[in-house]
């Protein structure tokens, strides 16, 4: 077998065969396949696709290109989220306690923040002190006597993807639907994932803008989950406007906190519940979504979901009385509110500029590598179909550097429109999909 | 400018500024772009193409990359021909000592063989002592005091163009009009010419393997000759036989100097003589097409041609009493004759079959930088159209190892179709395309 001959075979859009992607992908891994040939692979790939079947063997091959966990002596079914990520997505740092309280452990691996989308890493770190990088023992040690772990992306975990992701990101090739499928199973499926809930979120604000393109790849990784022998569940979720109020790594801390104390916005914890109802199903730990529901609500109500996170917290080191008063939370030194410039009714509040807004605050990063500033972010009081009066605030934008201000400002004035007539309120998740048998 | 950006605009099916063009050339020569990106833009320029503009544009971009040669001063119109490669095409032996003698001055930069087609390199090497790796001071003094000059291609010129090749050649991205276009006109005009007679063969025997593909390279490189002030004829040539009887490289070099002595076969010498007059015409030398051909056909008869090859041969410090005599060429040790297996007319002598049958006795390589052996090949005793009976040779082997002979002349067999009903003769040019007055 020779690589230029399996590239030649993708570019004339043929199907590859598992031992062919088995192949590229061991000798890419093992720095045998020069990453020259990979990136002509991958582009290759952009332009004539892959079969499910095709999606599936890169998936496995990926997944095992490094050290796959087995938690079983933990869990009796391993279950985990992702989320395909959008603006103020602070989800993970509520379900996976949540749902570890109702009694399922939930070790979660998550990524960090990069554009317009923040990630789980970046917000847990605004918490002084707490350690996000755990070896795979610390990780299974922890999952054993907390039941729940939020951390990095372990490095010796499906190294493959890592590798094949750092090619895309300089290559053009990151927007590739099997590619983006592949990435995220083979990490789930090395972390040990027997049964996964996707969060796919669709709009402005998240890297699938369509409805078609978001059930393109929620039905290609549930479709490659069941050929993998995975229970799978993927929620197709709006972004059109950020999730929740907050938005920014302290801010959205703040958020998680509130919601698992009994409160929080509507939205948010309806979300939180609906994908821990999930999971608590998937996991077998409830006997339909329904009966999920009702667990995961009372599991917030009683505050064992709030006791679970602080468990978590000081497992990994973390300040926990800055989480018992959140106030002690790293804090920005400008706070400035932004009216709204009419009356009438949202009819947009852009999830993309909100997400860009905190990006040029500090929130987020540009490019890969560059520091975040955990205090600044944005505030988002209304959401689309809400009535507003011309001076009352639209966000609260809390900064550090004064002079970024004005550029924040001009990105959530682009982020609203009001309108005369009554706006309808967006749908907050759209369609959801599961296969739950094999086969 | 960043390299990731222009890579993402032809993946999305944009034309390319002749500035991004340059820049990403430049980089990638420098070493600054690096071979994964250039990877990856060449896979996208496979399925996005690229307009005549872009071409011409990569095209100088990949000719400025070196030096530039300026023969100005030795012609006052400096013409070349470039052959897309076939099988038997030992046209260059021929047509630079002819429109030499002829009064043009004609230094002729050319590649090596690879698979099915012979490279005028190796053909030449078959000649005791002679030297083929020339300077451009060399290349240069020559052309001056000889006329004539047949040597590979100089380091120094369009290096990106050699930078570029290997990585296709490793990436499934060699077959691309506009980047066998781009490749082949950036070494003209890195070699200095102001006209360009190109011999674009079609058929199995050929890389363009339909008229349809040969038609659009002959165009595309005649357009952008055109935008690039270069006067171009492309003359369309069948490639589904043979070109002459001879296949091998002294076997070739002895059907060259057959020719140049006023013999040799007659398609291969008409072939000769259509090519030498366009670049006659071309070059200033002759007012038309039809005085360049009276001019080539005197020039032969003369004796000037066959004089002007041996000073080449003299010049390059190859043994003149080898090409007087050619019997003391390389010779092989086993000759056998292939008979017709049976009556009738022949419907089909396979360029591609015979290439591969001097391939697997050693007058070719299956991959780049493999020994060749000179003394091997195969002579083609008919035409497509001839009559044939029953046990007459149809093809002469000539071997130095027996053990090859069985799978040269499996080859062989399969090369021919013989029909009771007669067979037309295939034609020898199917088009002239031309751009001789600029705009």
């Amino acid at each position: 077998m020779r690589a230029v001959e399996i590239i030649e075979k993708k570019r004339d859009g043929l199907a590859l065969s598992a031992e062919e992607i088995q192949f590229f992908v061991e000798g890419f891994t093992r720095g045998e396949i020069p990453d020259y040939q990979a990136a002509a692979f991958l582009m290759a790939v952009y332009f004539q696709g892959m079969t499910p079947q095709e999606t599936a063997d890169l998936t496995m091959a990926m997944a095992r290109s490094g050290r796959v966990l087995d938690l079983h002596d933990i869990a009796p079914v391993v279950v985990d989220k992702h989320s395909t990520g959008g603006v103020g997505d602070k989800v993970s740092l509520v379900v996976v306690p949540l749902v570890a309280a109702a009694g399922l452990p939930v070790g979660k691996m998550s990524g960090r923040g990069l554009s317009f989308t923040g990630g789980t890493i970046d917000k847990l770190e605004s918490i002084r002190g707490i350690r996000v990088e755990l070896t795979v023992e610390e990780f299974r040690a922890q999952l054993r006597r907390v039941g729940a772990v939020l951390c990095g992306q372990s490095a010796g975990l499906a190294p493959a993807d890592g590798k094949f992701y750092a090619l895309r990101d300089v290559t053009g090739t990151v927007p590739s639907i099997p590619l983006i499928a592949a990435s995220i199973m083979s990490k789930k499926i090395a972390a040990g994932a027997d049964a996964i809930v996707l969060d796919v979120k669709v709009g402005n604000g998240a890297f699938m803008k369509t409805l078609d393109q978001a059930r393109a790849l929620a039905r290609l990784m549930v479709d490659i989950g069941g050929r993998l022998g995975r229970r799978m569940v993927a929620v197709i979720a709006d972004m059109n406007q950020p999730l929740g109020q907050a938005v920014g790594n302290a801010l959205e801390v703040q958020e998680a906190i509130a919601t698992l104390r009994g409160d929080g916005p509507p939205d948010f914890r309806e979300h939180c519940l609906v994908i821990a109802a999930h999971m608590l199903h998937l996991g077998g730990w409830a006997a339909s979504v329904a009966e999920g529901r009702r667990l995961a609500e009372e599991t917030l109500a009683s505050g064992a979901a709030w006791e679970k996170f602080r468990a978590l917290v000081a497992a990994q080191g973390g300040d926990v009385c800055q989480i018992e008063e959140p106030e002690r939370l790293p804090r920005a030194r400008w706070v400035r509110e932004i009216p709204a410039p009419a009356d009438g009714y949202l009819a947009e509040v852009r999830a993309y500029e909100v997400g860009m807004a905190a990006v040029v605050l500090g929130a987020g990063r540009a490019r890969k590598g560059e520091p975040i500033d955990p205090a600044v972010g944005v505030i988002v009081h209304h959401k689309v179909g809400d009535a507003v009066r011309r001076g009352e605030p639209l966000f609260t934008v809390h900064a550090n550097d004064e002079g970024r201000l004005a550029e924040a400002e001009a990105w959530l004035a682009r982020a609203v429109r009001i309108r005369e007539e009554p706006a309808p309120p967006l749908p907050h998740i759209y369609e959801t999909l599961s296969k739950v048998e094999g086969g």
